[in-house]
């Protein structure tokens, strides 16, 4: 994803990962010095996201600090967007590797996981978000949902809503979200519940757009804590984005096929499946699918089997229509343009 | 390195790996098959070098017309700069894995080298040159350097010069080169002969600065045969804005210390010896090397350790000084200004 000022909708600067209030963050430093002691580690390395790398070398100060003089602390600066695309390089050459900012995708002894909490008051925004939902004399069933770094006040998000009378539903989406009413930007399955409302609390606009796609039949209300707005997700000028670039991609004779190489972006089979079936499609791997790597190939058009929010979010910056798996069975013809819908990803890796 | 037109003097597009004549490569596609066999392989890996990525999907065809049809052809969309530069991912995860054009830095069982030598007549710039060498009568010795896809001319040039009186002096580097009389962009070790003017034939500016930059007693010609022009190397330019990029680090705090996770570019000590003896200084891991990159990271100034092109033909391109280990002992006070020098690596991996 984009890290640029000009960049579309679903910018992770606008996701509360910008240091918008100048927050504090539990950086859990002593569990990590403790994980150290316990190894015997000579190499720390720290992996944060592209929000909060630069404070990277003040949370290596502490650390040093807090840690023998001979421990090597190192930064990881390879690009990252969730707990889906850690350091592997990294992971596998220190002793102790730490991932800041994401609940973990998948548990393992290996990696210690910091998920860096918000500490943004959420009880105003839910306040202004009443206006948007049903009246819970009339329909209580409300579901709700957030992002990792709000997760620290969903209980308290929950309690405020049964105080007004609203019937909350929550439910863990599936083994790739570590926690019970957390969203991802490319899973949405803990809004699977029997409510026709869900409240999504949390920045950024990408993932309730997605939560609205995956879940036609709902109003999605977005209370955004950070941004201090609340508004209704709408789906209409990302479904014309969206069929724009299938339309586009119609007349495609070459496509490029990519199969992302990171840890929990791997989805091999579909990508080997598209390559199989059409002669003219061409197997292409990479680790961060940027618009100057493709840019390198000469092809009519670009199906994405990694991040989806590469695909639609990223989408308008590559200089050839790139589609979603789903939307090149339409493009090529194998299914009806009606069949278009949002590109999840399940399990883990 | 750039791959956008705007680049700087030793843009890759500039070395002849352009493909500005029509050209024929030999993709050795017999070698590849044979080796297919033998394993009885599923997936086959192709990394092409930059300027030759365009090229992908024909040899892919080429390939798959050869090959059982449940074999999958996959290519490498990871930025290739040379055979410091191996799609590790792709290597371990297919049965054969080809890299074109670079000669190899280490034979390995593991990786088909296929050269794509350049078939761009050479005699006409030979002829040229002879103008701007000293008169053989009176000055014989010539050392003599190519780049790796002029190698299958070699002992053309040599031939050729020899025939008008010249006293060749040629040598094979050390073990990062495969060739007697190759360069590297990082090593110019096979120019450490007994003359005092040394002709390198080859496409860009980079690898003669490279060239005039190590060896500052010998006069460098360059008979650049795809550009059609014979010119002398001149560091002045090179030497003045790597002495600036020295002098806006002299008041830098914060460093960042680049150690670049490369197959064939790590140099782990050096980085580790910096960020040992100076407590501003931050280690940060990372493969490619981006302005994009290091503007996530609040420092003054950025040693890398990795490729040395990237350091000193990109330097500017970043928002803060980049220096080479040795500028960076400059800068810091360690070691006097009239020490700078070019960037070398040796050995291989």
């Amino acid at each position: 994803m984009s890290h640029t000022s000009e960049s579309s909708e679903g910018d992770l600067t606008k996701t509360g990962m910008a240091l918008k209030h100048d927050r504090e963050w539990d950086y859990e430093l002593d569990r990590i010095v403790e994980a150290v002691e316990e190894r015997d580690a000579e190499k720390v390395g720290l992996q944060f996201p592209e929000g909060l790398k630069r404070r990277g070398p003040a949370v290596t100060d502490d650390l040093r600090e807090l840690l023998p003089d001979d421990v090597r602390v190192m930064l990881s600066g390879q690009p990252c967007y969730g707990a889906c695309d850690l350091d592997t390089y990294m992971m596998r050459r220190t002793d102790v590797f730490v991932h800041f900012g994401h609940s973990p995708m998948k548990e393992s002894e290996k990696i210690i996981y910091v998920p860096l909490f918000s500490n943004v008051d959420v009880e105003p925004i839910l306040e202004d978000s009443v206006d948007e939902l049903a009246d819970p004399a009339e329909n209580p069933d409300v579901g709700l949902v957030t992002t990792a770094q709000h997760m620290n006040k969903f209980e308290e998000m929950r309690g405020w809503l049964e105080d007004r009378g609203f019937d909350v539903h929550t439910r863990r989406g599936d083994e790739r979200l570590t926690h019970e009413g957390q969203v991802l930007g490319c899973n949405y399955a803990s809004a699977d519940i029997d409510a026709d409302q869900v409240l999504y609390v949390g920045g950024g606009k990408f993932h309730p757009l997605g939560l609205a796609m995956e879940h036609p039949d709902k109003k999605v209300v977005i209370a955004d804590p950070v941004n201090n707005v609340v508004t209704v997700a709408d789906t209409e000028k990302f479904l014309k984005q969206r069929y724009g670039a299938v339309h586009r991609a119609m007349d495609a004779e070459k496509w490029g096929v990519i199969f992302c190489t990171k840890i929990g972006q791997g989805r091999y089979d579909k990508a080997e499946a598209i390559v199989e079936e059409n002669d003219n499609a061409y197997l292409i791997t990479m680790d961060e699918v940027t618009p100057d790597r493709l840019r390198n190939f000469d092809m009519d058009a670009f199906v994405n089997t990694g991040c989806p929010r590469i695909t639609t979010d990223d989408g308008p910056r590559f200089h050839k229509p790139m589609l979603t798996p789903g939307e090149y069975e339409i493009a090529v013809g194998n299914e009806p343009l009606e069949t278009l819908e949002f590109d999840t990803f399940h399990g883990t890796w």
